[in-house]
């Protein structure tokens, strides 16, 4: 099996200080987090420009070459409700280190995200979801078929679609997480890749236990064959984890160094 | 589902503090280390008195008194391979917060270790092994459902027979973890209690490693359905784990505080 991928989640608008950078066009505070995540293990990097109606386009190509410049072609995930700005990042972006990812689709109203990724040769975000949450694992995997056949019948790769089973927040949905890890398998099952925001799971607890249920999280639902996660690489405990998890699944081979790699 | 059951392993001769206490007879290294364990949340005390040939009877009896005086009657898992130290434990043992465990039998010369426990309506750790390490899952079921068997002709409820996969260090043995963990899902999809001592994955690694592979170990190991386990404690980060899975799991509702339980 391969080693897990971990999506650096850090470079996103939702925090006040890359939002602000963004709008300015300012590299510093972005590279300055960039290298935090890569130099802590991340092998993707997300970069979420909010919607981003007005400038869209030129944020996405300043960025991707931003990052890909600066850090040896990384690859990078996409991530914008703007259909146009992933596409401009697309057309600048260099795959000598990964394909792009599209994040995200859904079944619902970004089911056309699906088809952007296959005109494009990227990877795509296929979130198991239409209008709201799933209600159980049936509705999940009809989702899963629908996006899996969308893109096949658009000659994607199966492989090339990482399916998201939208992971819960358990302070409201603590009786929903098993069927989140369930759904994991299934997908495993059928060979499928899958990835998911997995924090989503540790909302709204004290900052101090969400790298604890986290961790504990990211073993159980590698265990189920989780391939892919979108994560804070600089939470160590949670990077930790991931790589020893690997070395039980024999993605990795075992060395007393093995956290440093 | 109940919540995991964890099975303290400091009081052991194998530490020279304890065999010295042992020998001696002196209550206060034994009760400081028992004091440790459950405060830290060990459920059930395992009692290793090594072989004892001479005074094993004489000693398990002192152990079980004295602990289970001590502290509440708590339960102990009476380890040993005198069998006749087990009997005399048993005899004095208070069941008032769970049955004795045996520790332990297996497929080979200490099946009779699971007559005994249904002679003394005890559970059982039973390890799938007879002569050496299981070859393959194969093997390894093959020891299950004949211990399985022979405790239920002897009249024991199938879930007093705890099953031990036996887990096996990483260096040298890594490419046989994902088979461990295997036959615990095999386990608990047969509904089947089970344990092990998962810290022999990590031995011979750095000491500070330890606790990364245990944890992480633990988490892949209870969503495969492992059910108890043999563990130290007071490693902290074990034990949130086990406690953030048991909340993943629904074995125990979430609550801020949860980790303080």
């Amino acid at each position: 099996m391969a080693k897990f991928i971990t999506i650096g989640e850090r470079l996103s608008t939702t925090a006040p200080s890359v939002n602000k950078a963004f709008t300015e066009r300012d590299p510093e505070p972005i590279l300055k987090r960039a290298k935090q995540q890569l130099d802590a293990g991340a092998v993707y990097l997300d970069v979420n420009i909010g919607p981003a109606e007005n400038d869209g386009e030129d944020l996405m190509k300043w960025a991707v070459k931003l990052l890909q410049e600066n850090f040896d072609n990384v690859p990078l995930a996409l991530d914008t409700s703007n259909k146009k700005a992933i596409e401009a990042g697309i057309s600048v972006y260099n795959r000598s280190k990964g394909k792009p990812i599209v994040n995200s689709a859904d079944a619902g109203g970004r089911i056309e995200n699906i088809d952007l990724a296959a005109a494009n040769d990227a990877i795509v975000i296929a979130l198991c979801s239409a209008d709201g949450i799933a209600a159980d694992n049936d509705e999940r995997m009809m989702h899963c078929q629908n996006m899996l056949e969308r893109g096949m019948g658009l000659g994607m790769d199966p492989s090339d679609l990482w399916f998201d089973p939208l992971f819960l927040v358990v302070k409201g949905m603590q009786e929903k997480q098993m069927e989140v890890l369930e759904a994991i398998k299934m997908f495993s099952d059928m060979g499928l890749n899958s990835t998911g925001g997995l924090s989503n799971n540790s909302n709204g607890m004290p900052k101090n236990i969400r790298p604890i249920m986290d961790s504990a999280l990211v073993a159980m639902a590698m265990m189920q064959g989780l391939t892919s996660a979108i994560v804070n690489p600089n939470d160590l405990r949670l990077m930790e984890t991931i790589k020893s998890c690997d070395v039980f699944k024999g993605n990795t081979l075992y060395a007393d160094s093995y956290l440093e790699l």
